[in-house]
């Protein structure tokens, strides 16, 4: 079997070659990936966000800008498309726990209507971008598998795991197929540190403008980074995959801790000194989330091509160019 | 281990003596005989509903009527209170499917507004009868046992969901105590069988009132048929359980089929001639489910006292003598 993790998909060959796609949440940091590399693929790309990313981070693309709030708007961006990418979250782990019921409407609400609104169309099939590292909650096995317990010590994470079972249902009963990516923590370009999410990114920016580097608890939580293009391969292989599994880990399978990020770090920008601050740990995090990717290498060959340090290499790079 | 699950805790030796229990939802079937069972036990009862249960069903207790979505009216009720049953469901496994959305704002959302009442409120543990019959959906093994996936295939099954993960989320954050009891098919006195509720009543009444009866698809479904006696002392029992389990799975362990069923009234009522009319299966329906109970009798010493004849009897009685 070849593997699909990397650009291999990118041109002519791709089965997604002017096959009709709605990303969903495209002006954030795996939208805007997946929207180029699906420009790249030949595919027809509706994107919808509520702003456009980093001006242009995407090519000829149809941009659509609304609020997943709005159903009017996203029936008309659902309209005539094959499949939906939807990567729209409502808020974020820590921040879930503030207001599980904001989070619960934002997302979990919401996607029922757009799944309401993508049977009526007569979409095919839905990519839902789901949490590797929230749904297990702490886990008591790693690498965790797909049929692990699912325990989210975040409401970020009941909010996915609701989705994935609507979705199962949502199959059942009308037949709209659908994928589940349990996407472990993503890093790379696009990703601009700027916000809350990403801490690989946030450590970088903190690092290139000579801040000391924040981290919470004591560092010694261990999570499963990804490099986002071989998130953006999974989440194309997912589109055409026809098999009885629906739900996926998509992860390194390879466990770092934040104190190993920042010796790395402290590695490649040798010529600088970076201090760090510790701050009290946070009831959301888990102590290790090692994703098992053994099931989706199995149904689709896919499997993570970047390593680490290249990827940690490039996205220093890109926000040391990129990023505003 | 003396077995918990009959009337061997009515009277003084009762844990839950003395002590202040609310129960939502006390107007229903299994909250009417909750009620009764804990007045028995000497605990002091606050009972909250929508509406009265059948007049002199409830004896000495404090009845409260309410609607789950006023929230300040379930302030009021939960206050003061040690423990909270909560036996309210916002829907119907079938009507569920028509309106997720109605049955996830009116079971999950309200639920999430209970628990953050419940916690400033210092209340210590929350009781949630979630569903046996539909958080697993389609089993790949029975028994089932409460490691089994859970792929429901009613949203009101995801709803009942979502609620168990979130009272392991209010664990987790704040400490507040919890049991799920997954509760099979329960049946028995109380059980009007004027609502959708419930095959064996619904069978029974028309049977008794000389009408075809109506089931949906072949008949050949399986269920697992729980006499509601059983089902209270397993929800008395879990009020003071103590240990690390928090989620179990209460039924009577056999399987019955709806023609079985229709065999033992034709038994029990065998004056009577009773036709049957075979109505469209329905997609919420699943082919078999029966419960593996072992652990909640590991945990708790409970198992389920009443057979099968002996409810069937007792409720075909009762419906005859009591029901309006």
């Amino acid at each position: 079997m070849t593997p699909v993790g990397s650009r291999d998909d990118v041109g002519g060959a791709s089965p997604l070659k002017g096959r009709r796609c709605l990303v969903l949440g495209a002006g954030g940091f795996i939208g805007t990936n997946l929207c180029r590399r699906l420009q790249a693929n030949g595919a027809v790309v509706q994107a919808f966000g509520r702003s456009q990313p980093l001006p242009g981070a995407l090519g000829g693309g149809d941009w659509m800008t609304g609020d997943f709030t709005d159903h009017a708007a996203v029936a008309r961006a659902v309209e005539g498309n094959e499949v939906i990418f939807h990567l729209i979250s409502g808020s974020l782990p820590e921040s879930s726990n503030k207001d599980p019921i904001a989070d619960l409407s934002g997302s979990v609400v919401q996607t029922l209507h757009l799944l309401d609104i993508a049977r009526a169309s007569g979409v095919r099939k839905v990519v839902f971008a789901s949490s590797g590292g929230t749904v297990y909650g702490i886990p008591q096995q790693v690498p965790i598998p797909e049929s692990a317990p699912t325990n989210p010590i975040a409401a970020y994470g009941i909010g996915k795991l609701a989705i994935e079972k609507y979705l199962g249902l949502y199959r059942h009963l009308y037949g709209l197929d659908y994928a589940v990516l349990r996407v472990a923590n993503p890093f790379g370009p696009y990703q601009t540190g700027r916000r809350k999410q990403g801490v690989i990114a946030a450590l970088a920016r903190r690092a290139l403008d000579g801040l000391p580097l924040e981290i919470w608890g004591t560092g010694e939580v261990v999570r499963d980074f990804i490099y986002v293009d071989d998130v953006v391969s999974a989440l194309v292989a997912s589109a055409t995959h026809d098999g009885s599994h629906k739900v996926f880990n998509v992860g390194q399978g390879e466990g770092r801790s934040i104190n190993q990020i920042i010796a790395d770090l402290r590695a490649i920008l040798s010529d600088r000194t970076l201090d760090v601050i510790y701050k009290p740990g946070r009831a959301t995090d888990v102590p290790v989330n090692v994703l098992d990717i053994g099931l989706i290498y199995r149904e689709m060959g896919w499997r993570p091509l970047t390593s680490w340090s290249d990827g940690l290499r490039a996205t220093i790079e890109w926000i040391r160019k990129s990023a505003p």
